[in-house]
């Protein structure tokens, strides 16, 4: 067989699940795992365990591969541009990645005339405070790097909470921004190969708690124009920071209109849904799109389509533990990354399919209503033997 | 993570599937693989290489095993009768395995009144000849145990044959039936799990070449109530078999009425369309139903779906080399099982929805036309360099 062999730096959830992708197509997946219990070990059969910030583990694992890809935003985009000199082919690329630093995003996305908030780049409390001079508090301070699941991310009411926080960041770049008037948040994923052909899914609402997604909804409750806006500026986008295989645009809807969020020029938790909810998945595309394939059909499978994230409850029980009672939910898809849990981690996901968004919405909360779900503790005083 | 582990005796495109489809649930998988580099032995990471017709091979593989399952039928019944009597779970059980003998599925079958052809268990030519000359010419005679894809029946026009055939065939049981008039051929495949509970796919219609399923359609273009009928049939067969998991039965469609085929106690070719085509794929309920889990809903995700199967062809070229053209095809799903390539060789699948039968049908088709494309022989006299 004549297969392609793709190396992916970092072996957690987006990682499994396009491993997990890739046997289909008989695509052969090479793994760089921080640890060889991470989630993506257990389902990929070529695993090396090394450092993904050390450039000559870098370089090895990167030999014998038709492309390398990432799991996660935490290689050294020197350490990309080395290997990309060393004639490896790597998607997403050092130039795609450098707007993962959302300073240089919203410098280059306003050069462009893309739909940013105002925003100011400062490293200091007075910059902040020229800034709400002019916007009025409270602002959001957002590191430029590092930021991820809502960390990174700062209200601040006043002055004095934006010199806490700023005495905590020194010598970090800080994007300021007005706190906008949100009425929904969604994000478009975008499939694109190196030809330029480009694909979108159908916009998905997200759905935070405490700045993590915890639902998605397709399709999104918003106006059938703002959604094809939305469409044309993530392919817009993908273009304008040449992504290869998949990029996530988040937007803010806002009175005003559509705002970028941010972006994630790989799999992304807004795109999970797709497994089951689109003709092809985000992770199948991703295959295709950094192999230079032709892109698949992203049309949806239903009505509706929610997803729920599983994340670790307080009490430190396993959820995996009422699998079975989850499994009870009609249409519910169980998805778990054999992660260890902890208070808030994300352990897993639920797609459900549906008629509609409520009845979608329904299946992906009562299932994880069953994962969630105490056993009452027992009133009578059994004999324990 | 508490995850049970299921060991599968067997390597091929079936064990591969129900790997991938294990590792949403993060059920562990350990394999028993007759050679290395078999299908499934690059989708799971826990391979152990070694006979599956020895004792203590399986015997050492099944320790630490929640359950045992089985990727083909190669294993002796007496070996599973042994691992049961050693407390392993094993299912499909030695007793639902008994009903892969044709002849004991006919006889039990026929004592129950479940629809089968007119037949006679024999070990003779003369024993053919006498039920012909009650039946007329032709026969179709098949041996008991051993035949799959069209391998072990034989059609036999006349005395002659039967000779020939029973000749190479010394000390085989053969069950002997008429020529049946054949209106369409159609499986139903079921789940069940140990506590009773079945659920029934919709009914697909096979379609065969040469006695291999070339392709399958859902739905059936059959009459409801033969559908129902089949349904109902399957469910019984799989409470009187004690299947555990899948169980597919295969039926004849005849002038007169519903006539049962064979059955195989495991995922089946004709339930591959189930991976996109319905909500819950055959390899996630055989897991579910062998671990005693609630089973997933069946309904299908589209109009129609076509699955076709990729074989290999006769001047031994590798379809995966024209993988590119075939994803071209709207809404076709490849899979490749990652096997060398031999002619007629089932080396993977091809499964497309569509808004109607035809529609589907011919997306499956121009994909595996893709996959057999030969480029036209240049007409140019190149110069090579």
């Amino acid at each position: 067989m004549t297969t392609p062999t793709v190396g992916i730096i970092g072996a957690g959830q987006l990682a499994r699940m396009t491993t997990q992708a890739a046997i289909s197509l008989a695509v052969d997946v090479k793994i760089l795992a921080a640890d060889g219990s991470d989630p993506a070990c257990v389902a990929a059969t070529r695993v090396e365990v090394g450092d993904p910030g050390d450039l000559d583990t870098i370089r090895r694992f990167a030999e014998g591969c038709d492309v390398v890809t990432f799991d996660h935003e935490r290689v050294d985009i020197a350490t990309i541009a080395t290997l990309e000199a060393d004639g490896t082919r790597v998607h997403p690329s050092s130039t795609t990645l450098r707007f993962s630093d959302k300073a240089h995003q919203r410098v280059d996305f306003s050069s462009h005339g893309l739909p940013v908030p105002p925003f100011e780049v400062v490293d200091s409390a007075s910059g902040i405070e020229a800034f709400a001079a002019e916007h009025g508090w409270p602002v959001v301070a957002k590191t430029a790097v590092g930021g991820y699941d809502g960390r990174g991310v700062f209200v601040l009411a006043d002055v004095v909470e934006a010199r806490e926080v700023l005495g905590a960041l020194v010598g970090h770049r800080i994007v300021v921004e007005p706190m906008l008037d949100i009425h929904a948040e969604i994000a478009v994923v975008v499939a694109r190969r190196p030809s330029g052909e480009a694909v979108a899914y159908p916009v998905v609402e997200t759905i935070q708690r405490d700045g993590i997604c915890i639902e998605t909804v397709t399709p999104a409750d918003i106006d059938p124009c703002v959604a094809a806006e939305a469409t044309e500026l993530a392919i817009s986008i993908a273009e304008l920071t040449g992504a290869v295989g998949i990029l996530a645009v988040e937007f803010f809807v806002t009175p005003a209109g559509l705002v970028i969020n941010e972006l994630a020029p790989r799999p992304h938790n807004s795109g999970h849904w797709t497994i089951e909810g689109s003709v092809t998945s985000q992770f199948e595309n991703h295959l295709r799109g950094i192999l230079d394939w032709p892109l698949g059909t992203t049309t949806t499978t239903a009505p509706a389509i929610a997803m729920a994230n599983i994340l670790g409850h307080d009490d430190l029980t396993d959820p995996a533990t009422r699998l079975e009672a989850a499994l009870e939910v009609e249409a519910a898809h169980i998805h778990l990354y054999a992660k260890a849990t902890r208070p808030g981690r994300k352990l897993g996901h639920i797609t459900a399919t549906g008629p509609d968004r409520a009845r979608a919405l329904g299946r992906v909360r009562a299932a994880v209503l069953a994962l969630d779900a105490q056993p009452a503790p027992s009133t009578t005083t059994g004999v324990t033997r």
